[in-house]
């Protein structure tokens, strides 16, 4: 059942108060300022109270807070892959956080099952279009609170998306300023011991390579004439970016198998 | 007929010594600086006595001298959207040089007619890929080229080119920092006169706007809370990002109305 | 303006009533019984009384009488595909009517602008089906009345139609029995003067080869290990399959050129 | 690794002469005819002495010989989708075979790996394009066995192969002349044991129901002005048309769960 913005945070407040663990897939306890919140989403938060209890539900970067949570707010598809590219450079302090551009390029799916004209085959297909660029995409405030969180003082970014004449996937281009040239150790010890990220320092990553399943790919490169890095990430935005996610969510809060009913192999070709 | 790079420059130079005025579709002719060509495209350039009679084919910057040139170097697919859209930012000092971000989606025909496993359709459908990141393209140097010039000063960016599963289009999200606001009226003037530039302010282009036509649309906006604009440009790269755009040089160079056989109404569906 | 099937006849009725000539897209005065209409369309035929006048604007058929035709009903896009595949061996008594079987491949614009789940770029994309499947489409009985009328008796066939991840174009499949096995000979005299027909006599055509054009291309083959016939027709149901063939109507209406406004080359790729 | 047809005969065979059991996804074994296998695959036969050990690997018809099988021809794609159309209506003497026409749109994995021209993106996309029309594909006998097969006399059929700008999935439109009205229980009484076929009364199957699957849905229906039905089959060439069949093969040679492994949910969207 799709709830407009805004209509889960009563619904799950119910639960939360019946003693019911909740992991919410919409925006409503995602950003931890109720005023934020309804500045983006235009809609009252009805229950600010909870918002204290909620806890982001990226498991790469909260794992043990999600654990023992009440309420998991699951993560925004944008804001997963956002969040995975830039994550080791910012909490390591090698990224110029005056110098952040998120570049997304989105199928189709992630602007959800409702027709419109806009996603009606004949307008998609062979066809590329940026949209809420400019800081208009709701995404924006809540990669800007966990790229703030892992920084330790705010951070404001450039994000674009885009919708791409493909079913599923999301491939985000991050770039930023380094002072470290060899990106790969960094990015591999970050993600050493996580089941759904690949750290791919040969070849580039295509959002084909993660259809179907939980998996995000990253590969950061640095160029040398700029000073500058650029990071590719891609996954699945109805698994990792969505669904997915909210399993591996469940998994650790019911101290199962954190890949329990997550071993999907990317569907190729 | 399809020739490696480099090989039209002696092929270009015979003509021209025979007092033929020549377009040359390939990249040899385009860079200033032989050696710069010879490091990106690692041939030797065989004709380096003609790089000072060539001009760069893009007529919103250089009519002028493209109407009286024996040699014009038709520019790249990349470099015509890129340039269209920073040109009106870059000329009149208001982007942040220091602060160019480029990042490119293309389709399938971008990548040529040659075939190749990435190119086959069961590896190119359903997936979007970035390659040559962190400046590896060749086109980085000829973009550069073209974004100093309008500058006054060398110039550096960061170029990202991606593959997106349709035939035709080139849309380039082009990010900077600026010191001004109202984008709109600074496009519309720099590109008033021009028969095939579309300065959009209301809606946002997509590639599948401009198929089959050598229009350029561009859209530039701002944002506020970061003081940054963000601008998006639409071309076919196989129109105005090549044969289409050899034409209207041709046009140019032979005295002709600007836009003979190219008034092309995009297909759309 | 699209209107509900049945409400051109009245609008139609009233310009024609004003001495206006008229070329009607709807489907209104193609079927010459207005029972039929009836039965199939599920309306009333508001102007029964115009049927008599109505000639069928198919030019390769009926170019005579639309030259001086007060109304033309242009033909649906499946049966312009089919009946341009199959006349040749009807009307020169060639085809066994008792085993007539068209399938058509249609591309997503074939089923309109109109939004619905099953044009939704993500129902619709990497997915083929079939629709109207056993004598449910509305375009049986107009394709019936053409192929009726080139065999000079009633003739029944099967037909179905089926949606295909693509934006523009038809791909008819006809088969029937036949006793001659030199099919080319057939066809190339039947289209000999035919500015749109094309008769591919060596390879086979595909959509793609017809795209943006008002032309049809046929390649008729024969099988001696059945003695069937399988013919390929394709066409651009935009184009020659609707507004394509109402311009051609025009042009003959008005003595005009027939192919005025019509040289469009095909998109490619 | 892929094999030239008629290489895996020498393989298999070197196996099976080991007494290791084989399933072949090659041609080499399915055509109980050497002289048939040659004419059509124009090389030799390098084991005829194994075809009479060979049992065609297709579960619904042939389970029983399949479970002791020492050599099993694993079906081709079409002849999968074709067979399992029209099974219930021959087998039980309902289909006029003297009116059989298949009608097959496949996506471009069924084409293979290679590159090729007609496989490029650029080509395919956008494009329906027929080959190997009027009895020219090799399948084509490997369907007429099976058909013949089931009804106990040579059959003879008009088959149509189709490539669809898709990556995976065969529908087949089927076509025949029956005496009965009432398909759906005939279809549900032979499938009814079936664990991969399912039978669609009401809504028509699309390839994109079974994407990623074992499954083959089919759905037969009849047209009472023609006397004629129609059966639509939809299959994952990948799968129940390839890879999965044969793992299915493998379970009954082994005498394992028929379905292990292959609890695949089809991927949607």
């Amino acid at each position: 059942m799709a709830l407009p913005h805004g209509a889960s945070a009563a619904l799950a407040g119910e639960l939360v108060d019946a003693g019911i663990r909740v992991i919410d897939l919409g925006p409503d306890f995602r950003l931890k300022d109720a005023r934020v919140f309804e500045r983006w989403y235009e809609v009252e938060h009805a229950r600010q109270d909870l918002l204290p209890l909620a806890v982001y539900g990226l498991p790469e970067l909260y794992r043990d807070r999600i654990r023992d949570a009440r309420l998991v707010a699951n993560p925004g598809c944008y804001p997963t892959s956002a969040a995975l590219a830039l994550a080791p450079l910012v909490r390591n302090g090698m990224a110029d956080l005056d110098f952040l551009v998120l570049d997304s390029k989105s199928g189709l799916s992630g602007a959800g099952r409702k027709t419109s004209l806009f996603s009606h085959f004949c307008e998609a297909d062979g066809s590329v279009a940026a949209y809420a660029v400019a800081g208009q995409h709701r995404h924006t405030p809540e990669l800007e609170q966990t790229l703030s969180d892992l920084a330790g003082r705010p951070v404001r970014v450039t994000f674009t998306p885009h919708l791409v004449p493909m079913k599923r996937g999301i491939l985000t281009t991050a770039y930023t300023r380094t002072p470290i040239q060899d990106l790969s150790p960094l990015y591999q010890d970050f993600y050493r011991d996580e089941p759904f990220v690949q750290v791919r320092s040969e070849a580039l990553p295509a959002t084909g390579h993660v259809t179907g399943s939980n998996r995000c790919q990253v590969a950061p490169r640095f160029d040398p004439r700029t000073g500058r890095a650029t990071v590719v990430s891609v996954i699945d935005n109805l698994v990792k970016g969505a669904a997915g996610q909210a399993i591996q969510n469940l998994n650790l809060m019911f101290g199962l198998d954190e890949t329990a009913g997550l071993d999907l192999v990317p569907v190729c070709p």
